[in-house]
């Protein structure tokens, strides 16, 4: 089997951090790893399954000679510098930013969702980690049923804000447990102890930019343009899961047990929908998971006896189906069409 | 001015200790303030803002007898044994408990919103705390543009669990912060680091009785009894303020800007809705206060369009507004009648 030279750019991020080690469960033909961060990373080795690996400085030229397969896991005014330079003779770029996500001309993937959207694309957009999350569930209805509406209410995990939102939450509980005041740099306000309405930038139409990122990412990846949806998203103070409560309208009538059949039989999906038992999706459950797990379906009963108005809730793993994990299924639906290099 | 004799049942309870300071607060004219409590807390004394109080065993006829004004600060099962009988000879018993709001002889009551729906009663039951907090936006929307459905997914405090919940917040952030494996026995689940899709019992419609609360109780506090309406009601790791993120749909268009003005003019609600410079509710700002906060007012545009639905985000003190404060305040509108005793 063909083996690729497979590189991350910003490896020393949280995101960039978990890929190595997806490269390997997920079992790629690795022949080559070289991880790129900053000059303040540069020199640093890291432990990765596919042996220690030195940290170089980023610099385009010299990802693009050691690279056929290139993971930027870096800020978007960075990856609309580089990637689509990068994005040439044969080498697929993988961006995890948001920068090329609506552009019409790079195809957005979830695999397992659209993947067949790739096509001959060399530069390949990530979603938002919301987004991801949620089309794991919603992608099953919008095949079967048709999906009509999407409302969704996020509570969302300090890792979203990165290394140094995890820190500020890790550090706001120590602070809230010692009794000293909550201090805030990543975060607008402190978080623990805390919820916050607010994520990423806010829009003039009072929506914020990540709650936009959903309407507008859900729509590209299941092909649905004119959608109407709506998300309300709120940081909580929770490590790396994101948990999103859904309500939704679809076109045909959807019978329950039917339903949890179809997201049962999903790959990526757990149903953990037990409530006698004390079971639905949590973060305690789904961080570190590969799985999205989802559950309390339910007729939304704001629409008595309408049965094409369904809620439920779902979680996942920010950092991994949010992410890293989304991109290396990515590279995999890109080398299983044998044509990198 | 005719002074009464105020007892409160549960004063050691997480709700009744907010009770006397309260009392104060709005300046009721206490002659006389009673604590009751269990054997455990007999012959504990109080500081009050009406001297030193000392505990007393919960005797019905003990209560009866050194009562005008009674707060009922205890469970379901307790109230539904004393309550009614308590309320007799002119007594006035307010009750925090969930026995008595949803029977059609007993008024339930959120003072400015349906004050006079107390008229003659003796017994008076005090909504569900995220009913009670979510009315103070929902009433005046309500009275205006009319409303068509509710909506609602809440984000909500350990405080509702009472202490032992609080206690164990505190503690499983601790051991958070330590390493430590978190604990738990007043949530079905660890609450720190986490949030829980599960508050109260399920029941066979797959909702909790949580989230029905919601649904029954705005219906009969708005004397809208058929209101379509569903609730998911959501644990997080915060402290003590309940926060809820509302989608509506009202019978006439609503301008935003007139709602805003409308809002600001109404008792008990303050407006924090000011995005550019990150304002808007967060449990941080309303814990502890009497008013509960509303802001990130903006159409759902899951309904383009449309301006009878709206989407919001509001917060308020589940202690306070939720309980304790709204019960005090049933008692000021009783007292105002000029009718005790």
């Amino acid at each position: 089997m063909e083996k690729y030279r497979v590189s991350v750019c910003g490896a020393a991020g949280e995101v960039g951090k978990q890929i190595p080690s997806l490269l390997e469960a997920k079992g790629l033909p690795v022949g080559e790893l070289h991880l790129f961060g900053s000059e303040r990373t540069e020199g640093n080795v890291v432990k990765t399954p596919f042996g220690e690996v030195e940290m170089q400085k980023f610099l385009r030229d010299t990802v693009a000679e050691q690279s056929d397969i290139v993971f930027m896991c870096v800020g978007g005014e960075h990856s609309m510098e580089h990637a689509s330079d990068l994005a040439t003779d044969g080498r697929v770029v993988i961006d995890n930013s948001s920068a090329f996500r609506l552009d019409d001309r790079v195809p957005l993937i979830v695999p397992g969702v659209n993947t067949e959207a790739i096509g001959d694309a060399n530069l390949i957009a990530n979603p938002n980690c919301t987004t991801a999350i949620g089309m794991m569930s919603l992608a099953p209805i919008a095949k079967k049923y048709g999906l009509k509406r999407l409302e969704m209410e996020t509570y969302q995990a300090a890792s979203g804000a990165g290394r140094l939102g995890m820190e500020e939450l890790q550090q706001g509980m120590a602070q809230l447990v010692n009794g000293k005041e909550v201090t805030n740099k990543a975060f607008a306000h402190p978080l623990a102890g805390n919820v916050i309405p607010h994520i990423d930038k806010f829009q003039e139409n009072g929506y914020t930019k990540e709650e936009m990122k959903v309407v507008w990412e859900t729509r590209k990846i299941l092909d649905l343009l004119d959608l109407p949806a709506s998300c309300g998203a709120v940081r909580v103070p929770t490590e790396r899961s994101h948990a999103e409560a859904i309500s939704i309208e679809t076109n045909e009538p959807v019978d329950l047990h039917e339903l949890r059949e179809i997201w049962e039989a999903s790959v990526g999906l757990v149903v953990r929908d037990d409530p006698e038992n004390n079971v639905y999706p949590m973060p305690i459950n789904t961080s570190n998971q590969h799985d999205v797990a989802v559950g309390r379906l339910r007729y939304n009963i704001a629409y008595p006896e309408d049965k094409t108005r369904l809620k439920f809730f779902t979680c996942g793993d920010q950092l991994l189906r949010g992410a890293a994990l989304n991109a290396v299924e990515i590279a995999e639906a890109v080398i299983a069409q044998q044509r990198v290099a």
